[in-house]
């Protein structure tokens, strides 16, 4: 198999300046948040601060702006070509490690998120003195800079591509899988790193099923078809649904479809800064719950997307997450009747000065 | 893009009659280890236990042979379509469910796996009285059935064929990236589920970087390419390394290839019922060791393949696994010289009732 290789995204890696000024602006949050230091162990996070993630590499950063980069022997010549003005300490037991660090520089308070982590090495970290609490990353990783919002951009656009290249290659006989297949060669073809998650390709009932992964099932007509893809471009991830229907629509699946419309509408009206996930999610729901879809709404409405598929800001029920300038995030309402059919329509959202930008759009022009 | 779809591998999904036998064999297993029940979170262990696997689904197992599920209600309807003779706990909070649960019927020694789940999520089993303790799953899962095997065969014979289809594509100007895709396709298009982790394909001074990730760039002449490949079939993976050479070989890269090699065989001839992990790596190791290049090699041995990559036996320093017939291992030595080239021989063996088989060979005839 021959791929005719088409020219490559240029977004650039970024600088070292870069991760720089990332860790500068983390050790003003955590003197903010009166912390000595936070232990990161999450991938997206350190990529996020040092330009390199792994499988068992950590990182103690501190207040004052110091850098420990944990790594193995395995690591260690990776971590050193990709990363800079950051200290290293390789092959070390993790707990004598830091317990060395944190006395001899007299790290008190130091923080890890409980999530990014297994039981087992929390609890090493809980001996040592570490304490779990709210990760200083996120917040800064919720704000997209212009070197992130490149990325991001790129990516949503060749998404939306990947939409109308499947509308094309849709018809009967055609496997969920195989589907899945085409769209994950398109992006890799058009420039993109890989998927950003394990496509959805869902037909006929499984479209009721928000995340049925794709299996052999083939397209027959009068079926819809959702589409929950995504690719990723510089590290930075898209997330774009579209239900499509093949063959003839009949009145309660276009009475659904309309509704879960007016639903991402209401929401996407709501977006823009001082809004909180809480209100957007509230005003979406409503409009399904008005229409009296309620109880097959069974999701949030969105979430925040960049390095990671799910991140701060949280667009849910409850949710206390204050957009501001420079957030990415989706709204993504749907219904889903057991057994019988699904319908979610989803956009990933660039918050704007006063409301926001759609960046799920396809390329102009010629694909 | 068309794809010529083949014939799709016909290695079929277990039916429900397997996952009772091996929840069977937990009931019996966990009796004997003297817990009342285990909660697992891992995703191939609940795969194997129960046919379905996802984000923040749960289950509890107890020695009586009782299966409790814990899902939202997002992934409800795919459990009860996926699973079968457990019961099902749809939305509840987890820490209440386990109370009652544990309170009613008398649960008192239930164990978790430290490595299986976030802190966040360990530490609420600890105040519910849930202890980390060895996880029982791996032990069953180490050695493959029938079923399993087919499996583990087809993945491994296609991940054979991968190489072949990866020497005759290599040419200069190739890049890593280009070749890590066609590696992706050629997978799908031969019937496996995706490739079985993050395909490494390392050109040049990347060789000396055991966990490289393909980048940019391009293949030129008089360099070495190392390929570490695996394709996943019915849920089961395969692992395969070749270091190949692109023009003509420099005597010490034909040095520290031999030794690999020898190390290698000295390895795989130890394979066999009885043998621990430790002292297959002791010899294996003992041969780089010998031929003075012992810190160089950085990694383990080997470790053992199927619903995960990495999974028991574990074939490294110490280790105390013992190998029994049906169970499924690499043996991956390799000698890293920074910034100048890497070189590394793997392959995945079954352990047979005398010895062991070479399962990562090529189809016979024509691919």
């Amino acid at each position: 198999m021959t791929l005719q290789m088409e020219k490559r995204v240029s977004v650039g890696r970024p600088t070292s300046e870069i991760f720089r000024r990332r860790r500068r602006a983390l050790s003003e949050l955590l003197q903010r948040k009166k912390w000595d230091a936070y232990f990161f162990s999450g991938m997206a996070d350190l990529y996020y601060l040092t330009g390199f993630m792994a499988d068992g590499f950590y990182g103690l950063f501190t207040a004052e702006g110091e850098t420990w980069l944990f790594a193995s022997a395995l690591l260690a010549g990776q971590v050193r070509d990709s990363t800079q003005g950051c200290r290293l300490v390789v092959g070390r037991r993790l707990s004598k490690a830091l317990r060395s660090l944190m006395g001899k520089h007299g790290l008190k308070r130091v923080g890890f998120d409980s999530e990014q982590l297994m039981y087992r090495l929390g609890a090493i970290l809980v001996r040592e003195g570490l304490r779990p609490g709210e990760n200083p990353a996120a917040e800064l990783r919720a704000v997209k800079a212009e070197e992130e919002l490149a990325c991001v951009r790129r990516a949503c656009q060749l998404t939306a591509d990947g939409i109308e290249f499947a509308k094309k290659r849709l018809k009967p006989g055609m496997t969920e899988k195989g589907l899945a297949a085409e769209l994950e060669m398109f992006f890799y073809r058009r420039g993109a790193d890989k998927a950003a998650f394990d496509l959805v390709v869902a037909m006929g009932p499984h479209t009721a099923l928000p995340h049925h992964l794709p299996g052999p099932s083939r397209l027959v007509k009068n079926q819809p078809v959702i589409l929950d893809i995504g690719c990723m471009v510089g590290g930075y991830r898209a997330d774009l649904t579209r239900t499509l229907y093949y063959g003839k629509i009949f009145p309660l699946f276009r009475r659904v479809y309309r509704t879960v419309q007016a639903a991402q509408h209401e929401g996407i009206a709501r977006v823009k800064p001082g809004m909180t996930g809480g209100r957007i999610d509230a005003a979406t729901r409503g409009v399904i719950s008005r229409a009296g879809y309620g109880r097959y709404f069974i999701h949030s409405t969105g979430h925040g997307v960049g390095l990671d598929i799910h991140e701060a800001p949280w667009i849910r029920p409850k949710s206390g997450s204050v957009l501001s300038p420079g957030m990415v995030l989706t709204i993504e309402p749907g219904i889903y009747l057991p057994g019988r059919f699904g319908v979610r329509i989803e956009d990933t959202l660039r918050v704007t000065d006063t409301g926001s930008e759609i960046l799920t759009r396809p390329s102009k022009g010629k694909m």
